[in-house]
């Protein structure tokens, strides 16, 4: 029986890589800053996993995303050359994670499952995220649970085991949804069950799984064939 | 400026007496008994404030209202000559706290503040009670707040300070709705602005808050006035 549904969020609902590039350029580009935008949301993403390591790894007190993306911005911009922004500037920039866009299956997708499953965030973006993305998007879901409220970072236990025992549930009885098998197969450690949504492009174009790499319980093309599968 | 509304729940935005004097009625009538469940519902909700102090004092680690709702019920189930139940029915019984009726005025209210204002419960309850109240009465928000997040409990400042830090808000941002005084004077000394509502019936026909006792920001009859007094 499955009860709840867990979403990934950044490149599993939302595109990540073309949004961070086109606010980048919408708010640089007229201060006279003219770089390649992807390489730039590609540069800053990459720095994603090593920053959260540090907090999973014990070797730093839980910090939210938010604050994370910060310093992760700072380190990039000199290589680009933007060492020269204001204070503004790069917390305007830094808020733009608040304002990715949905991939375009996704809020339709999620009103079909709304109606059958209780639907949350699994995300290890902060609360604020997640509620400013569910208003940009119209995303719906239950609540926000994750990194913020486990204070720890997937693919730690803490992020899986601590938002199934929000919900009163059983992990057996929650499904993991994301587009990176790495997420899945930690989640299915934890006894959740696993949905893969392939995101071909999340990466760039043809740059994104297309199916998941890990055995799992089910598999769509997205979250509308997600939501056929699961008969919402 | 305001950005955000947090919301009291129990007796602010749900009918807790009524719906626990109904739900134990209908579970406990066809097994045989027959007792005041007004009072039963009074006595319940009496054991509230004394068990959460055990948290707030520190004399205990943070456990969630769902489980303090467990033990009160075993503490007051002798007094109704209850004892007999066995441990499925208390099961359901304390479930009672996630099928609570809001008050006629919140769902439309709600929706029309949740227009212009982040909205979240900032209550007690835990996590699971709020997702289910909101599913059972059509509540708008965009997250769960309160005291699981927190782990502490109203009206220790933790509670608020750590709602208005996840919407990355200061204090005075925020604005907690309530229908006690107790809970506003305590969220105005951590810097949050303050509504009343009125609920003069909350504890039984005539019996609770008809106007605040403490400096407010402002004071509403329901939730539709409130939309009204803040031009939602």
């Amino acid at each position: 029986m499955i009860s709840a549904l867990f979403f990934d969020v950044f490149g599993t609902l939302v595109d990540w890589r073309s949004s961070i590039a086109r606010d980048a350029k919408a708010l640089l580009g007229p201060l006279g800053h003219d770089i390649d935008w992807h390489s730039f949301a590609e540069a800053w993403r990459a720095e994603y996993q090593p920053s959260m390591e540090e907090v999973r790894s014990g070797r730093r007190e839980f910090v939210k995303l938010d604050d994370l993306h910060r310093e992760n911005l700072e380190r990039i911009l000199p290589r680009f050359k933007l060492e020269g922004l204001d204070a503004d500037t790069r917390a305007s920039l830094n808020r733009a994670w608040h304002r990715l866009d949905a991939w375009p299956d996704v809020p339709k997708g999620m009103r079909r499952l709304y109606a059958k499953y209780r639907l949350a965030p699994v995300s290890n973006g902060n609360i604020s995220i997640m509620v400013d993305l569910a208003r940009h998007n119209g995303f719906a879901w239950d609540t926000v649970l994750g990194a913020e409220i486990a204070r720890d970072y997937k693919p730690n236990p803490a992020a899986y085991l601590s938002s199934a025992r929000a919900l009163d549930l059983e992990p057996s009885a929650c499904v993991m949804v994301a587009a990176h098998s790495s997420d899945l197969a930690a989640a299915a450690k934890c006894g959740l069950k696993t949905a893969h949504v392939a995101r071909p492009n999340e990466h760039g174009p043809g740059k994104g799984e297309t199916k998941p790499s890990v055995p799992v319980d089910f598999a769509a093309r997205d979250i509308v064939d997600l939501a056929d599968i699961l008969k919402a």
